[in-house]
């Protein structure tokens, strides 16, 4: 299955960065579910960049659900959302097509695609189609928030600043999803904007790591093999463009630990079972175990930056330089935090989906 | 899907760890591939555990075929490998089915199957069965290394002691997946087997990194959303037991860098376009680029250790403790290299299937 | 997997009758097919209705491809089509949302979706979104074509009056995909127009048999077990709104007839492997055989029909009548024809994807 | 995905006719639910051949299930049943592997898995199979019927001589499902088996129609496009070998009919909305709508006959002759009755779990 992720509940995401409309069909929704379009507004709005960290690409976002809804609740058919693209610009790109860009998509999707796939801002593989994604997610976002769900992402770290930790402190998740550049630590923020402006004023970019957590789930959700929690979640965030590592609980630091110090006791809470500490991420054996879910993504930098940069000519087979003028984050992490939200909110919902019937 | 994993070439799991027989299924192999019973009885012998590092129990790890071959080649029918658990000893593990496992999957088992599955060894949950997938991957590694595949797992770092990295030398991956201890310097290794043995010895265990090179793939493998070849792959690599992060390339040290530092400029080599470093691990826009596969997982040290855990009782819900007896690996990472090579070799057969037809 | 269909080419359906478009989603095209617009348009205006024996409701179908098309080409990314619903008027069907019509999803649908499907004009269980797939099929049919592979669909049955059979004559495939009556036969053709204008006149309407032929395949395609070519178009024939039986071959005649009779002896002509009958349809072993793929469906009477019919109030639980006025075609069989030749221009397009890469 | 069908509820098939052992995983299985071996042995006595219509060829069918079941329960995880080939003799079909015979699947597994399948006794397309899938149902038929679910399938015509129909008389479907030889009029069974006798002496075969109810079914199983009961249903049914069309209600009679005469008009029975005939076989729009689900199935004479038939050589590509001295039934659709119960059995439990959980 190509373009289409999801068990029970299914997304299928089309369409290229400077065609006429992209969108997603979201299949498997449970009918009655009250549709929240102001919601799926500020998701968008959260999703666009913004102020002077970000691309100067800023697109109203406006969309249409063209069916699966009828009076303002889902039907339980295929519900398809619509983002027009209004501001494209493919003069800015023009070259490309010939010269791929270092880091990008665009060489391997021309080997994919044997020369046919638009190339203007990177076609179908372009971060414009995270729209329809964080759209959808804001379909299921408060049927989970509903049953005590709560799923939240900030900057773990930007530029080389660690953001403090989920578990230094209480964290309002609900109100990390509405920041407009998400840390815990407001001072360490504002390093890092410092950290991606001076990177920016290079003509450079920087990388980052997004921390998810998810509390208010069941134990029992996931499969032992294959279908783990674990494998579903990265099989999904690895979409996020410029995604190269997930890891969950303490995840590569764990490497180094001894058994003692990294496994979680269980313990009763109430009449409840908990484990004394969260090393796992809250997953055992690829299964939910009731704690939070936890878990961290590597974001490498924006590749497209205005540095010139070897690459060579599809056409004459030889070596060549590129420089890229067009609008590009200089840091692409803090407009990641809420696509990564939303491929979280998807999958769990998927998971429960699975699970609960 | 739940036991079954891959697109074109699927396996699924079946088994318990002490259930008369395990195994697993391989639909959708070409027909005609020469099946070499000796490579499958090598790998299973490079997965069972050997030395003072590892636990004592050892199975020879008999295996039969009984389905998907004649007259030594594939049929192109599904292929059933079954083997037998002959020294199965379930007193040991008596009365774990009551007190779960701190780090194990035995409360989270017990939730999900409603407290019906095997509970003896850890049951479907158990590491014996990645026995089965390293059959499975017996069976096509032969085909991969006929068009020049090679793949490889060394172990990256063990007990807080790192390996030399795939880029410091020239690699054998051929040799690498015949060593018993798959290390590139075998100074380091000793010193991280004396790190397994100290933690063996304070009755508890160590975790570990473990790099994976595959060598050989064309450009233009996976999918631009979600069946990228990182979700993809990580999807089926959370399925080996203790594995928490996956990470491609650089991983989290991406994070880190500068996009100056981090892209992988494009120049022609003969006729052939290679990149000049590999910080992306062979991957751009979810897609094989012609370069060297790299990636990386953190494993957590194993959780069965003979100091007592604090645990609760499932029937009396209370708190109380348990001690673990049983035959186990102080650090699981060594045995855990040949799975990822058989886990990787799996998804790669499955890729090329999927592109090539 | 709920309103997708496929394994290698998949089609994902959506929409509603009233609702502000329908569409589908083409995925796993080979990038660079031509795309013929004037051929899609030419395929739409076959499945709309026309003249004394269709409705009256004709909508001009237009439609846009928003994604997957580039400079007149497959991209080999997802291709959604999206079709305006003009000329709905939903008053027509108002009150039908209590009162299920005998025959129709309106009950099940009730059901299904707890009340909360788009009831107006049998919202995504209305024939309307046959369109999109014979939209869908327009893109694929010149690739077939191009193939030497032609597909071709006649009312081999209606109201009693068989045409001639296709094993009777030479036929032209392409002749018939084209025709507004499809028959073999046009004295039989003229008997069928007036058996339902009779029906029309008593307020009734009367079903039918399509025969659908698709030569030019080779053999090999399909599966032994669960994707035999039988089980595989038969899963996507079922979707045809009123039919009820498909049956390769003879179908049901085969029932009757002995061994002797029934096989299909096997000989040489010019190098090429036929046999002498075709009593199997072309499929031996859910395999194709390299003779012409053929089957039949039962098209059941439309049971929308003006005269009184007894049903139920949902609300009050309570024996009623309904009389239907809405604008319907008193025999549904002869519009089907081309979504017959469309649902299998794309299980054929799958099954040779499959096969092929 | 090849030998595997089901989405919540899956059955994967392996195995050769003259291999060690044959059987299939089911994975999806509620945990807890009660393994009854008796019932799956009586149900594989039930599918052997038996009396003197019948193949001498009768196999014991031990079984085992080596996975997912503890205790005497099911727990949850894939379960694994074996039956070995104990009696398989290849002597008898020596030779066939280059002369095809007319009517199987000879011809076309040889292009498809081009010349590399087992040949002996069919491989892995031989009728054998059925009889994991006959042991499959065996684990989830007494759960059906535990929640109010009947299964039945009679001989409805064999040899050109009907049997009664369902609505004929009141049913005991369970009785059905243990006659040798299930007819509803002993009578007419008698004929048949006289037919069948008259056809096995003059070196010939016969075909049948086979026709299933289940009774119980709750309103809302199937979607509207695609995965409708008919479409779900047909493609597991066409595995059953011989079998060429599918058919619900009243199926290609219905073609012949007007709308008056064909719907089935609502009515309150009790609290319950029932329909006051069955003439679409219990399924609106492809979701039941809990009336009786009812289908027939048309069955070809078996193509295996001692009669000489024309065929050709694979390795010379000429015209030869063949004829098949080996073990096979003259009537191949009153075995298939239990494994046409199975094969819904398995579809039912499916349609349950995915829409209940």
């Amino acid at each position: 299955m190509r373009n289409t992720f999801g068990t029970r509940l299914t997304v299928t995401l089309f369409g290229e960065s400077h065609g006429p409309e992209i969108g997603c069909i979201l299949d498997g929704l449970k009918p009655g579910l009250p549709v929240d379009l102001a919601r799926i507004t500020d998701l968008l709005a959260r999703r666009r960049p913004a102020g002077p960290t970000a691309t100067a690409r800023v697109e109203p976002d406006p969309f249409r659900i063209v069916s699966g809804v009828y009076q303002g609740r889902t039907t339980g058919t295929p519900l398809c959302i619509l983002i027009p693209n209004t501001q494209a610009e493919s003069g800015e790109y023009r070259g490309l097509a010939d010269t791929p860009r270092p880091g990008h998509a665009d060489y391997t999707g021309f080997v994919k695609y044997q020369g046919f796939a638009d190339p203007r801002g990177g076609g179908h593989f372009s971060g414009r189609l995270t729209a329809p994604l964080v759209a959808a997610a804001g379909i299921v976002l408060p049927a989970l928030e509903a049953r005590g769900i709560r799923i939240g992402t900030h900057l773990a770290r930007c530029g080389g600043i660690p953001d403090r930790s989920f578990s230094d402190l209480p964290v309002d998740l609900a109100a990390l999803a509405c920041a407009p550049f998400p840390v815990l630590d407001p001072e360490r923020g504002s390093a890092m904007r410092e950290a991606i402006l001076a990177a920016a004023e290079a003509g450079d970019s920087v990388g980052g790591v997004l921390e998810t957590a998810v509390t208010g789930l069941p134990a029992g959700l996931g499969e032992p093999w294959f279908d783990t929690v674990e494998g579903l979640l990265s099989h999904a965030l690895f979409s996020i463009p410029a995604v190269k590592g997930v890891a969950f609980g303490d995840g590569f630091a764990l490497a180094d630990l001894r058994g003692t110090q990294a496994d979680d006791p269980f313990r009763m809470d109430g009449g409840r079972i908990v484990t004394e500490a969260n090393h796992n991420g809250g997953v055992n054996g690829g299964i939910t175990n009731g704690m939070p879910l936890v878990f961290r993504t590597a974001v490498k930098p924006t590749p497209t930056i205005r540095t010139p940069r070897r690459t060579v000519s599809l056409a004459s087979r030889s070596d060549t330089e590129i420089t890229v003028q067009g609008r590009h984050d200089p840091a692409i992490a803090p407009r990641a935090a809420i696509v990564q939200t939303a491929v979280t909110a998807l999958v769990v919902c998927d998971l429960l989906t699975e699970a609960e019937g």
